[in-house]
């Protein structure tokens, strides 16, 4: 995985300097990260780049956002949104690169830089030839996806997106060879949920048991009965997820202790299912406590929701790839990620598709990792994939 | 184990005519068995042979039980109640005894022969020396303790005890080295219980789970559930057994069934777990099965009571058996058996005390087995137990 | 649901005719069913009606298959084999149809009585037309779905399809609406693996647990640890079934048993994950066992391969549904069944698609269901699909 | 619960001068305590007070350990061992009593403050009567009874205890009534082991279930097979308590952990039901983590031995109390207690008893609490036992 530049092939001298210029984006802004809603270099690096750019309108939804608004000249059409997000992770990085983070504890461990970079690309290009697009076309920087609740809620509750009647937006991702690009319809990325339980049983000695309610047995009946909701309540067509991630009691070999605790994680891609989730995990949660006379309390957090791509964006968007890239990407369903996006806030408000743009590959430290690195190739079918999809998803249906 | 006829050492000429004759009653009690409720030929002969001796008062209590009274000549004293019971088991001997059952499907293959045998053998002692007796001695030859609910009970009902101030019986244990007496204080035998517990869950296709409520992954949680029942919720030095015996649940590889059922049985000594342990194990299944949208049945058996014996007459009773035995006997405290007697019942109209009378060793078949037998040595153990027991007990305290 | 010959709508008179003896033909087969492996009557039958049409070749297979070979005239393409399942099921019917079969414990409870007739049909007119035709179609109609290793497998192995280079098949749907036609890429049908596994404790009474291996609380644990191979162990997008559907264990309350077994099924679409459960489910079982001292015995039957439907030939016959029906039907995706088909025997010699095709609505009995019916509406779905996707798939590529 | 000092009833003079003297040692240690392993000051006093006394011959068998040896001057005997602990506890007193403990985090919670006054009080009578004595008395006055290895065990392996034929120990108890004794014959304290298992599974993201070996399931299947060990594999009516008391993994919602802990105690009174639970416990372990894939490491320490009354030497004190006290005391038998203690290693040198002093009721503060307090009318009692303890069993048997 070298990091030199590389010469885009068969690109002309225009598309290569573009390139050339959004590697240096997102090499300035890997070096700069900032943690979520903390963006404020960022917004303002961003902002700046965008008001040297003719023909858009920017302005700044919420302290740390920026987005940019474009009219095509080419005739009425659809408003679409292009989305990037810009905030970086608490992790320390260790990839040893020329650019890396200069920030102890601050990273861009999971491409938001490229994000960024790409539809910063897309912005020159789109906003220099308003005569090749319809309709309107809306870029937002968006901060806080890594941190719930998000920052794409913040900027959809802002009322700045109103009007948007498609979305798109896009990740690269380190585990997908360069040169795939996966455009799935349906279910794409899981709501991630939260829960925490705690059993209240009644303390005492370790050898009364007796005299006790056993909170650790109790734990462990619920934990066995919590796998069979996966395995014996939910279609088997279906995923879903129920994590038990964490559990705790007692602080003492001979102290039989008064409560334990479970948390952990739901993933699932339905919304029905999500909301019948808790009711199952509780009811169970409470046959259990009452079949051993303890009691309980049970906390069910909604994390981002799921992410699912409408499948006439994303067939349009399948036919745009293919008409862009020709042979020289692979566009791919590929299968559902039990991981989350807050991207999925955008798509209460219009159908929309989320990419995936391979950038790496198997031997690739994964997303999150210290040693997270893109490979910048992916650059270059990124922007062209905002600029296209910009082009077509604006025309008239 | 040989079947020969033996000669008790250290006794006289009467003693071994006793003993002769105690032994050829068991024979031929042994080789005519009749199963619980159906000892008419049993009670016909056992009142053939008390009517015959001096002295004594018959009744028949109910149509298989025989009842001997004696008043003693020695002036007043208490009444004391001796038991032996009479029944056999649903068993087709594999002893090969010359004596060996005659009937096939029944067999005395718990001792019963021997007990009613050395009351007989008591009874023509005590009948034929009054005046070595205070107060009033009853023997009672009770039908149907190997079948809930049992003759003692019956015999109890029918108001013939009426009186009995302290009651004494016994037991040959096959298990036990003969010239073994265990006299234990306290708990002695369980009140064995039964349950019969109905999983209601929702058949289906066994490819579609989520359109079933599955009973057999709701038996399994429950089956575990209810270990914790005897390894947390009783106190560690009372014992109990919770054993489930029976699971059953489906027909087919490809239909998950609409119920399950759980039986087995409860052992306790104590009264008051015994009413505990139907509250606590239904609470279980309650919550259980509500944890998974299922219901159930329960249904809990009493069975006999625990045999408890009384500290004060068991005191005595070891007594007399040092005085009566000195060294040819070892007089043990033994532990509590799991098992259980409908002598139970008598211990409801009056204190007293139930006595394991060694008959055999390891290497003897045990009880309820189609090779079990007894070591004929031990009738002179029984037979000489029953009657300083009766003389000892009838004393005024 | 009425059962009354309906008018197709818009239909030449030919095409009129060719559905009303289709429906004679369903009827006929339907009122004269023939369970697995007994078609002897069905096959002459189906035999009969092929020796009357031109230009078919036929053979016997096996001795209840019936092959018909038909060689296309408009040239060289590809050699398509289109099935059709003959035999019934050990049902007793109980619809009350006119029509209703006139054999206890034998029904067409399965649609197969439909699947022959439509099969005859498309015979009839692809091999009036041959110069419509390239390549080559086979006609299958196949004994033995319904029973296990299945007829198809046995057709595949006499060697008779040699040279087939693409396969399909149909299965009307009582649950699916009539007009809708199911077609889907990747998975569809699982296989429907079987398991037997014995627990092998050690028994006893049921008061002295100490004494023995407790097989049920074993079969306890195992049941748990067996949802947990789904929950915990496979691929949340996977589908996946592991059933146990039988637990059996122990004869009466008072005896711990030796032995415990468990049955079920395992739910699969891909072959490796298929090869993996057997290997987890052991694992789980050995581990278990051994954890409390007793042994097992696991026995783990392969059933029918999953049916997974090939992506191009599946993207050809939606092209073909819609050319042949247009607005009239819808094409859907649909998602995978849990429920397993023999077809996947002839997809080891060459890739295909399996359709369904929609045959009733929510209101309709199920399949396998003693009053199962189907709206005969969609046996000119069936019949026209089996044309059109002749025509088209022997048209060289 | 008054703390004035209270009138012996029916004490001569010299009686009442003697408790007087017992209940000012007592209270002045109790504002003085001292923990486990750092007696200094304790040891100091002790051995100053026993300096005083004639006909002893005091040593430190260990820094903080105080032994005195006298000799009987009635002529051969046995030589007994009485012992008394002096060590108190890590606890802050919140009892408001005039002598609390002067030391915040040092508190005679558990009254070996009592202990020591009342040997030293027997010392004291005993040693001025020398006459009234066969044999020798060796008083040892121990350290650390709290704290796991234990004082008891370093004395016996200094060698001082040599030639002990007999021991005896006390226990005040608050929640016995004040006027009970209890001298239980066999087991009355358990060996309270403990246990620290780690379950290596492998960790991963929360929702990819698949890609790691979740170890929380595990642990759980462990707990509730632990279960079993006490309800199926022991005898119902030998006691035993195995507590998982602490259960802890994981640190994130979304993150499955590599490892689980689990730790607990085990409470036994056989050595060789002792000796077997790990090795139960272990297999079941092992069974279950290579059923899941996992792999664990398992560590048992024991911790003191069971204490187990000599059956003569109970009988003699049961006597010996009766004669001591007559009516004002009952003496019981009790049921034996899950707690520990180390005078188990005395038991190691010679048969003992280890006698529980009533001292409470039910209405006292447990011991190990922070308002612990005992009746000192139980002191006299102590004292009084000790004396007549050591004149009967150092009498020639």
């Amino acid at each position: 995985m070298t990091q030199s530049i590389r010469q885009p092939t068969q690109a002309s001298i225009e598309d290569f300097a573009l390139q050339q210029q959004v590697i240096q984006w997102r090499r300035y802004l890997h070096e700069n990260p900032e943690l979520s809603f903390h963006e404020n270099e960022t917004a303002d690096f961003v902002e700046g780049q965008l008001q040297k750019l003719p023909n858009l309108t920017v302005t700044r939804p919420t302290p740390t956002s920026v987005l940019a608004t474009l009219k095509g000249g080419a005739g009425p059409g659809r408003t679409v949104l292009l989305r990037a997000d810009m905030d970086a992770l608490p992790i320390t990085e260790e990839t040893g690169l020329p650019f890396a983070s200069k920030r102890a504890g601050a990273m861009h461990a999971c491409g938001h830089d490229a994000h960024t970079a790409m539809l910063l690309g897309a912005a020159k290009v789109l906003s220099g030839q308003p005569e090749k697009l319809h309709g309107e076309v809306r870029f937002i920087f968006q901060h806080a996806e890594e941190h719930f609740p998000g920052g794409a809620q913040q900027i959809v509750d802002s009322g700045a997106l109103a009007g948007v009647e498609v979305v798109m937006g896009e990740h690269v991702m380190s585990p997908i060879p360069t040169g795939v690009i996966m455009l799935r319809e349906g279910p794409l990325m899981a709501s991630p949920d939260g829960f925490d339980i705690t059993i209240q049983g009644k303390g005492g000695h370790g050898a009364s048991p007796h005299q006790t309610v056993d909170p650790v047995v109790i734990a462990a009946q619920i934990v066995l009965a919590f796998q069979s909701v996966i395995s014996r309540q939910l279609d088997p067509i279906v995923p879903a997820v129920l994590s038990v991630t964490q559990i705790h009691s007692g602080t003492a070999h001979n102290i039989i202790p008064d409560t334990a605790t479970l948390n952990g994680t739901v993933r699932t891609f339905d919304p029905e299912l999500r909301e019948e989730m808790p009711r199952r995990m509780e009811k169970i949660v409470q046959g259990i406590t009452e079949a051993f006379g303890a009691s309980y309390t049970f906390n069910y957090q909604n994390g981002y929701r799921a992410t699912v791509n409408d499948a006439e964006t994303t067939a349009i968007l399948r036919e745009v790839a293919q008409e862009t890239f020709g042979d020289t990407v692979t566009v791919t369903d590929g299968k559902p990620l039990m991981g989350s996006e807050d991207f999925s806030a955008y798509m209460t408000l219009a159908p929309g598709t989320f990419v995936l743009i391979g950038a790496g590959g198997p031997d690739h430290a994964p997303h999150h990792h210290p040693k997270f690195d893109i490979d910048e190739r992916a650059l270059d079918h990124g922007t062209r994939m905002y600029i296209a999809a910009a082009r077509r998803l604006t025309q008239p249906l």
